[in-house]
């Protein structure tokens, strides 16, 4: 789903470097990796940084400038930290998944990385559309190339929706959610067992039974959990009247 | 901005690792790291790694065991990749910035990364109000440890700068969440009153304990509601004891 979007890193200086980047693209299901120039490659340490993404590397096309890594491309974007007295459109890792992903008007696209120490020269960003910045500390903007691919594949798997499943805060999808007759049927007991050990009085009994509520209702108990905490109540209970 | 969260990294076994997560930090505008026993530190790759981001190594935080790490946090995400038998609810780096950054009801937060190999271990999840999934492809799911705090960081970075903008949901702002410290107190007194009341038996108390932990953590307690839960506890111990 993602392999029209092509990975090009220019003249990596660290063979390490590359196998990192191989690892954080297969991480996000892209496969599509090319290789400019690469200052050491194949190397031991690119297999090794790539932790079981050798296929990613080893698929991994390489060539001799620039243009013939984008020559198929409809779409160059140059991902620079730099700042440029040309200023470039710049976009976000997230509206360049935009661009790439989710409109999709793109048969194939290259994400391009520069040099570890010296970023994309003039005459490579002029090959590209757009220039793509990833948000980060001005202080402190250099990310490690693998780290900006991560991000950047990142955002694509997630415009992708790859994963197919939203995820849901406070889901553990185990058992149903206890419904509201369920929970009153709840309050009823706790009501009771404390009034048995004599935390409850009746003449504070609304505000402490408001508050529980609060605390209870906020957690979103599922039935199993609710069954757990009224067997509480009720062991609470029968070591009471065995007094 | 973002001091108020911890990135802690539990027996990671790299030096590199530990260099390379100091610099996605600062990349992003943090600087708060916690170490748990790992496995070499100080150490020259490290240092090397980290590539300017000394001051981030520097002022890290070495510490013995998960629990001291946390302490003082009064939201606890622990980041996994593993399935597990009890599912716990889960979150994306995308919810977990917003829950942490735009929401922010918490003065101090913990994101937890586990071993490189094996993540992290059932007790330590225990201490977790979430877990935290990066999206990812489900055949090759385990990124380098750096470029989950990368991705995990950027996210923070990004909701930050969108602050101010989205509306506060969850934050109950009438008197502060019960530390991590305060919620182990609770378990243990916890522990004891369900052994009390014969609720326990020492063959499966882990399991029930592991469920209410759940329960609990979910809840995000302040500490005027924990007050009243010990209240109840104190007073079913009192009763128990008269018998």
């Amino acid at each position: 789903m993602l392999s029209h979007i092509k990975i090009v890193l220019v003249e990596t200086t660290h063979p390490g470097n590359i196998g990192a980047v191989a690892r954080a693209m297969k991480n996000m299901k892209m496969n599509n990796l090319w290789l400019v120039a690469p200052k050491i490659f194949p190397s031991a340490d690119a297999t090794s940084r790539a932790s079981g993404a050798d296929d990613v590397l080893a698929a991994a096309t390489v060539c001799g400038c620039l243009q013939e890594a984008v020559a198929d491309c409809q779409l160059v974007i140059g991902a620079s930290a730099r700042c440029r007295a040309i200023s470039w459109p710049e976009i976000t890792p997230r509206t360049c998944a935009e661009i790439c992903v989710i409109n999709e008007p793109y048969q194939s696209v290259a994400i391009v990385f520069g040099r570890e120490n010296s970023g994309l020269k003039n005459h490579e960003l002029d090959l590209c559309h757009y220039l793509l910045r990833i948000p980060c500390n001005a202080e402190y903007s250099s990310l490690n190339i693998a780290a900006a691919v991560q991000v950047v594949c990142y955002e694509f798997f997630v415009a992708a929706g790859l994963q197919g499943t939203a995820m849901r805060i406070g889901d553990k999808g185990e058992c149903p959610l206890a419904t509201a007759a369920q929970m009153e049927s709840f309050y009823t007991h706790l009501y009771e067992a404390l009034t048995d050990i004599g935390f409850i009085h009746p003449e504070k009994s609304k505000s402490i039974m408001r508050r529980l509520r609060r605390i209870y209702n906020r957690i979103q108990l599922d039935t199993k959990e609710l069954d757990i905490l009224r067997g509480i109540l009720r062991m609470s209970q029968d070591n009471q009247k065995s007094r």
